[in-house]
């Protein structure tokens, strides 16, 4: 899986930083695109960039402030006027479903698509689906503020076709009945087993993202053990008190539950406009959490 | 008086041009800007500007398709997270305020300034202010469209010092008492009228921006002898069977109205996609009315 970062501001758009969203590509066969929050202009951010709007098929909004929600309607026109025809599903807090209804009546607009707005109630398996499982929970961000685990499914072995060809196992149909992990019956009469012709399974890669959010206990189920955990760090350290005060969370906070939770991958992001030059932030979390990365908009990560 | 297109593509913003949006910079004591439209991404518009968000009093929204509208709520958002407190008034055709309160509502955002925001359901004069009058006209778009008609007041002769000076009339505070062309007594009692030392009014100029439209005959006394004419040119002339179909004007058509109206000069805005190379829309029209620029973002215009 690939995630990009369309903006990575916090509160307001600067010249430097968009406000929040962030798309995982889940390189699927049909190459599938989640979008995670939608701040104002993400459908000018992906203009430039190689995200295409059409094959944006799940939309994961993990609270409802404007810095992540104010691009949506903009978005689900432009995919509309795109022609797009693919369903779209949309996961998020109460209250999202009427404002798109009153942003795309107002403007009258109707959609190509089919699309499906459901409201995140519960914590928990959020769905278990062909390419992923999601589960949701919640933070702590005086709204209500999601975070969001995908965990890839694992990817069956493939043929060990040094071991096929020393077992004098000719080409033909049957290698795809092999590689089905039965039982098979060669043209020479021979019975084997698939199961013994194949590698073992890939391990599906996993990725968090979080909401806005001040350090909380609840995290840690979401991020244990992940390949990738994306995490807002809107402050530095020296401003702990104010993060505390307005529900945010300081560059060390965040790499602390990185490392309880032992995570590969740290990514920070979600910054606050104060921070011209981020490097504090990148240097405060390293201290506690060598593998971390600051992004910028349009940064792009491999999971 | 001033404008700057902040966006100036029709429909969906494209690398090239943003979604509409256009500051009316008045230049009076206060450098109050009216916005005419607020497409998404205006904000972000704004940063790469002069315009200043706190000093935006007026808002007029021509109509509520979401490419003259969705950026809204970010800007009002925005307006009060820079701590603006002066009021803030929306002319607006119906619907408008339903979708400011949904969006304001379900992001929990409260405003710093007071909002006010009109319902437009007249034509006639919007408003007779101290430093402008607003007439609105309604256009021909499939939905409620209007047009809005600036007349800056005239602004008063100044004192003629020559003629001061030759009547042998000393400096003091009887000056400010001639210019307001009252009969003052001068120190060596001599009473004189100020009417005789001020030169004649310097006349408002005005400017009309017309919402997307139709060529129609409601246009007309909309633009009548305006010193600037902004107007919709969505299309070129080969396509105005598709202008006609989708409410839209060609910049032919544009300039046929200027010329009409007598106008002093035109500017063409809101172009569609299709012309990357916006020459061909310039040419056609200045067939017409030679004095036609074509808007691009950033472009200012000095009325």
């Amino acid at each position: 899986m690939k995630l990009t970062f369309l903006g990575t501001g916090a509160g307001v758009p600067s010249k430097e930083r968009n406000v929040t969203s962030i798309v995982l590509h889940l390189m699927n066969k049909e190459n599938n695109m989640w979008l995670f929050d939608c701040g104002e202009a993400t459908q000018h951010q992906i203009l430039h960039s190689s995200v295409k709007i059409t094959k944006i098929n799940k939309i994961f909004i993990t609270h409802t402030h404007g810095d992540h929600l104010y691009g949506l309607p903009g978005l689900l026109s432009s995919r509309s006027f795109q022609g797009a025809t693919t369903p779209l599903t949309i996961y998020a807090p109460k209250g999202v479903s009427a404002f798109i209804e009153s942003a795309l009546s107002v403007s009258q607009t109707f959609l190509t698509y089919s699309l499906e707005v459901l409201e995140v109630n519960e914590t928990g398996v959020l769905f278990n689906g062909e390419d992923a499982k999601v589960t949701v929970g919640t933070l702590d961000h005086g709204v209500l503020s999601l975070g969001f685990r995908v965990e890839q499914r694992d990817t069956p072995g493939s043929l060990l076709m040094d071991k096929v060809t020393k077992a004098g196992i000719p080409s033909g149909p049957h290698l795809k009945e092999l590689k089905s992990a039965r039982e098979v019956t060669l043209p020479d009469g021979r019975t084997v087993n698939g199961k013994e012709f194949i590698g073992p399974p890939q391990k599906g890669k996993s990725v968090t993202i979080l909401g806005d959010t001040r350090h909380t206990k609840n995290l840690f189920p979401l991020a244990s053990d992940v390949d990738t955990l994306v995490h807002e760090s809107t402050f530095a350290k020296s401003e702990e008190a104010l993060a505390q005060a307005y529900f945010h969370s300081t560059a060390s906070q965040a790499a602390a539950l990185a490392k309880e939770a032992g995570v590969r991958q740290l990514i920070l992001t979600h910054i606050s406009p104060r921070y011209q030059d981020s490097h504090i932030l990148a240097e405060e979390a390293r201290a506690l959490f060598p593998n971390t990365y600051v992004a910028s908009d349009f940064s792009t990560f491999l999971i």
